[in-house]
C-alpha cells in the first residue's frame, strides 16, 4: 500500500515523477481519476490552503473530502501506545485509525510538532501512528517532521519559473516571528530542494540550526541528485547570486522560552526587504509557504513586489496533491 | 468580473432581474448551470441559513461549496494594509484571498460589523478588502454593511405574498433585544424596499437613526422606482394599513453600552404582538430574517400565527442565491 | 412521513428489513438511489463515526451531507416552547427545524442527554422537539434516549459473527469511566437485542440499572421476538457462557456527582480483561460502541485480541445508515 507522508516515500525520483503529473494536471485536468473515492482529512491544527486545497482536489478528481477536526466537533484522540486514558482524550487511534479506514479510501492528518524538540518532531508520534494503524493510504497535511506536500508545490513554483530545479540557487533564509514555530516546512525545502538538484544555502542565526537527521538525509538526496548544501549564519553572504529566496519563521534548538531570541530587535534584520534583493540574481524570485505575518516576517514591499511567487505556490498545492492522490491509488 | 456585494452591485433594475430569475428557478430548477465550479465561503461569523442554502444552491447547480470559518479551523485574517502582524492574526487578506482565488471560482465572505458606528460599516472594511485582493467573482454572505441575498429573498417574498412588490407598504419595524446588533439586515430591507419600489416606513425609537449614507443611496432607488420612504418613532402611526410588518432588532447610533437603551423596560411595547397586527391591512404579513429571540424581539403568538412568513423568507434565500450565482458566472 | 429517531418507529420487524437491506447494500452497493438529496446533519455534540459515516452513506447513495454545529459556527439553539430569550440562545428550533426542512430532504439531530435522569432522557426533550417542527424525514445521530443507528449496527455485527441473533446471548457490561456517561448507548443495545430475540443479560453494579420504560419497552420486544432479558449484579455469572460481551459505561440512577461511584477503585474489576473471557463461550465476540477509553473502560489487551468486533461494528454503522436513509425515502 503506498502513502505520502514523507519525502522518503518517494525519493529524489519520485518527486521528480510527480512534478511531471502535477504540470501535466496542470495543464489539462485529469477528469475523474478518483471517481467517488473519499479523502478522510483529520486535523490536529488550522488550515487554510491545505482544507481548501484538498477540497477541490478531491472534487477535481471526481471525489469527494470530509474535513474534521480532532478536539472541535471531533472527540480529542491519544496516540500513545499503552496509555491509560483517564485525561481528555476520549478515543485512541488505535480505533480512530481502522474505522475511519473502512469508511474513507484515503486519509489524510495535520499534526503539528508538540514543541519538545527536534528528536521527537523526527519521531514524528501523531501521523506514524495513524500510519501503523490505518489500513487505506495516507497522506500528510503537514506533521511535526515534514510538510511533503508544501515541499512539492514548491519545488514545482522553481521548476516553472526557471524551466528547470537542477543547479537552481535556494537560499532558505530564517525570519523573525513573535513564536518558536515548528521546523516543518524549512525541513521540507531542504529536503525537497536537494532532491531537485538545487544548490541549497540556510541561513539563520546561531542557534537556530536544523536538526542532524534531516541535515543527514538532504545530504543523501543532494548526492544523489548533484545538488549542493551549505549552511551559514551569515545571510548577506548567502543572498549574493540567489535565484530563490525562501524566507521562513522557525523556533531556536535547544528550545528557549517563547519571550526570548526569535522576536529579539538583534534578529529583526532577518526580516527580508527589497535591500535584501539587491545582491541576489537578477532573475530572483520570493517564496514563503504562507500564512505569513507582514511586516514581522517579511516586509510589505516585498510580498507585493514582483519578485513574489507566494500565490503561485498556495496554487500549486493543489496541482501536487492531485498529482499524489493519483498516485497513491496508483493512477498516475 | 461581476461581484454581488452589495445591492449598488445591481441596483434597482439587477434586482428586478434577480427576483424574475429567482422566481424561475423556484418554479423549475435550472440544472447543473455551474457543474463542477466551486464556492468558497469563509465564515468570521456563525451562519445556520447562510451555510446551509449556499451549500444546497452549489449542489443544486452542479457545483460544490467549502466551508471555512475564520478562528476555527482557519487561520485568524488580518484585513488592515500596512498592519505589523505582531498579534493573534497568522494571515493577511493580501494572501487570502488571491490563494483561495486559485482554489475557487467565486467566493462568500461573511463579516459582521464591527460595531464601531455606522461609518465603519459603510467602509464595510472587511468584505471590501476581500473584493480588492480576490480574482474571482464575490458574493457577500453578510457584512458589516449591508445582507444583500437576504434583502433579495426578503422582496422575492413580499412579491409572492401581495403579486407585486411596487406600492406594498413595507413598515421596518425596531425590536427590542439584549445587545446592539448591527444594521446590516435593516439597512437592505430600507435599501431593498426602496429599490422595488414599496411605500417604506422605518419605525424606531429615537436614537436607533439608520445611516446617513445608506438612507441617501434609499432615497435615489425610492425615486428610480417610484417608491416611498419615511422615518418616524410612532410605531403605531407606522403600522397602520401595513402591508408587511418587518421586524429586527438594532443598536443605537452613537453607540452606547450593551446595558443601557436597548433592553430597556421602555421599550418592550416595540416587541410585535397580535394587538399591533389590528390596525395593518386584512392581508398583512410579518418578516423577520431570523434568527429571532422569542418573546424579546416578538412574540411567539405572532410568530407562530399566519401573519408570519418567516420561513419562507429564509427558503427564498436558497433561490435568489442561485439566481446571484448564476449571474455572477454570466449564466443568467 | 417517515421518521427513525427511535426504535419504535419501526419495532423488530422493521429492524430484520432493515438488517436485511443493510447485508444487501453491503454485498453489493445499491448506487444513486437518493441522487442529489440533501441530509442535513445537526450536532449538539461532538463525533467521529457519525459525521463521516453519514457523510459517506449518503454519497454513496449520490446525495450530499451538510454538517452543522450547533454553538460552533451555528448559533445556539432553544428548544423549550414559550421560552423568553434573553440568555446564549440565539435561534428557537421553532424556526430551524422548519428552516432547514426548506433546504434538506433529511434531517439528522445528535443530541445527548443533558444529564437530568432517566424521565427527562425518556422525554428526549431536543430530538422531539426537531421531529415536531421539521417537516422533512427525521433520523436520530443518537439522542438523550437512544443511538438507534448505532443499535441496528450492532445486531448486523452480531447476525455476520453467528449467522442469526436469535438466541444469541448478549451480555450488556457495565465499565468503569470518569464521568457518568449517558445511557443512549446501552438502551439502544438493550432494546435492539431484544427486538432481535437474543438472550440479553444487563450486568451492572448496584446502582446503575436502566430505566424503567426502556426496560419495560425492551420487555415488549422481547416477548414479540422470543427473546430473553435477565439483569443482574453479578458480573461473572452473567459472562458464563457469552456469546457477546458488550461493554459500555454508563451513569448511575438516581445521578451522583461526577467523582463519586463511577470511578470508584471497587468497580475497577468491571473492566474487561481477557480473563473475563475465560468461561465465555469458545466462539465469543467482543464490542463496544466506541469512543472506548483504554484501560480504564477496557484494557488493550481485550481490544487488540481476537475476540474485538469494535472496528466490524463502527463500519457497520455505515451499512445500516443507508438502509435507514433509503427506507426513510420509501426506497427501500
Amino acid at each position: 500500500m503506498r502513502h505520502y507522508t514523507h519525502l522518503r516515500d518517494i525519493g529524489p525520483k519520485g518527486q521528480a515523477q510527480f512534478l511531471k503529473i502535477a504540470s501535466e494536471f496542470k495543464r489539462n485536468e485529469p477528469g475523474p481519476l478518483l471517481k467517488n473515492k473519499v479523502l478522510g482529512m483529520l486535523f490536529f491544527n488550522p488550515s487554510l490552503r491545505t482544507r481548501t486545497s484538498f477540497e477541490v482536489a478531491m472534487m477535481k478528481l471526481g471525489g469527494h473530502a470530509v474535513a474534521l477536526e480532532e478536539g472541535a466537533g471531533v472527540w480529542k484522540l491519544e496516540t500513545e501506545d499503552g496509555a491509560v486514558m483517564n485525561a481528555d482524550k476520549a478515543e485512541h487511534v488505535r480505533e480512530a485509525a481502522p474505522v475511519l479506514s473502512r469508511y474513507v479510501d484515503v486519509l489524510g492528518v495535520r499534526a503539528f510538532s508538540r514543541g519538545m524538540g527536534q528528536a521527537d518532531d523526527d519521531v514524528d508520534g501523531v501521523i506514524n501512528a495513524f500510519r501503523r494503524h490505518a489500513k487505506v493510504p495516507m497522506i500528510s497535511l503537514e506533521s511535526a517532521r515534514e510538510h511533503p506536500c508544501q515541499g512539492l508545490a514548491d519545488m514545482l513554483t522553481v521548476e516553472e519559473s526557471f524551466g528547470q530545479t537542477q543547479g537552481v540557487k535556494v537560499v532558505l533564509s530564517w525570519a523573525p516571528h513573535l513564536k518558536p514555530l515548528p521546523k516543518a516546512v524549512p525541513n521540507s525545502v531542504l529536503l525537497h530542494a536537494a532532491a531537485a538538484g538545487c544548490e541549497v544555502v540556510v541561513a539563520h542565526p546561531p542557534g537556530f540550526e536544523l536538526g542532524p537527521a534531516v541535515r543527514e538525509e538532504a545530504a543523501r538526496y543532494a548526492a544523489e541528485s548533484r545538488g549542493k548544501i551549505s549552511y551559514t549564519t551569515d545571510q548577506k553572504a548567502a543572498l549574493e547570486g540567489a535565484h530563490v529566496v525562501y524566507t521562513k519563521a522557525w523556533g531556536p534548538e535547544p528550545r528557549v522560552s517563547e519571550d526570548s531570541i526569535v522576536a529579539s530587535p538583534a534578529l529583526r534584520g532577518w526580516m527580508p526587504t527589497l535591500k535584501h534583493f539587491e545582491s541576489c540574481a537578477s532573475d530572483a524570485i520570493f517564496m514563503h509557504c504562507l500564512p505569513v505575518r507582514r511586516n514581522v516576517e517579511v516586509s510589505d514591499e516585498v510580498l507585493d513586489s514582483e519578485f513574489s511567487r507566494v500565490v503561485d505556490e498556495a496554487e500549486n498545492r493543489l496541482w501536487v496533491q492531485m498529482a499524489a492522490l493519483a498516485w497513491l491509488f496508483g493512477k498516475a
